[in-house]
């Protein structure tokens, strides 16, 4: 299967990471500030970006793992899972790995897709490293013309 | 086989686009800063990252595409194949299809790369649409402290 996969790092304690994840404050702050929902495991979370988007039902939370599974929005990612693994590494940091598991093909929207998640990684670490991410609609972007960057 | 793919566009033609990929001048200035060789096909590449770094065999230039065969570097890329595809899309822009085809397994160093190559693939897109990257030793780091960026 063609699973989607990045890690980044971060010098910020597995316990202070993990309402990135688990917190709608910490969700609207690096990946979409459109999301609403219920982040604890059972509850239901709406994804929107200036629309459409997934809706993910969380099927499970510890203290340094969070798992969604796609319940709604675009076929290709219908019964995927989104999963959040941290765990401390060799040099003390934080990483965490994470996978969008369960992709039939790599369609160009696999494509698309990995390299959107990668530039949301890059927006919830600095979230986590300086307390601003780049969520939608704010987001980097991957198409069209780039915006020489001001900070 | 778990791949790594990535995509991104520009308004950049094809044909202005291919020599970030097939001149040194081009690789030098997204990738690594320290990369020599030869970059026509039949060619070897060394792209070299503060000391080590893979080589690779140039095995394919057409005009819209490039792959590169690893023949050295980390065990985990050997034999692997580096590949950059552009076609036009449906707006008129050029998007670039990138794979690193023939991983073995979703080693961490897997999850590692999947996400450097994201990030080689901003700077690229920076190179291809503001005549400037962000190569190494000047890439951006997804390990480490995030250093507020003044541009």
């Amino acid at each position: 299967m063609p699973n989607i996969t990045h890690t980044i790092s971060t010098a910020v304690e597995i316990k202070s990471a993990m309402p990135a994840i688990t917190s709608l404050d910490g969700l609207n702050s690096w990946w979409t500030n459109e999301t609403t929902g219920n982040p604890v495991e059972g509850g239901v979370l709406e994804f929107r970006f200036g629309g459409g988007g997934p809706d993910m039902k969380v099927e499970k939370v510890t203290e340094s793992e969070v798992i969604w599974r796609v319940i709604s929005g675009p076929e290709e990612w219908l019964d995927s899972t989104i999963e959040f693994r941290f765990e401390k590494n060799e040099s003390g940091d934080t990483a965490l790995y994470f996978t969008h598991r369960g992709w039939a093909a790599e369609t160009p929207f696999h494509y698309h897709c990995s390299m959107k998640w990668a530039s949301f990684m890059l927006s919830l670490k600095e979230y986590l490293d300086l307390g601003e991410g780049r969520p939608f609609p704010n987001d980097i972007q991957i198409d069209g013309p780039t915006v020489k960057r001001t900070n």
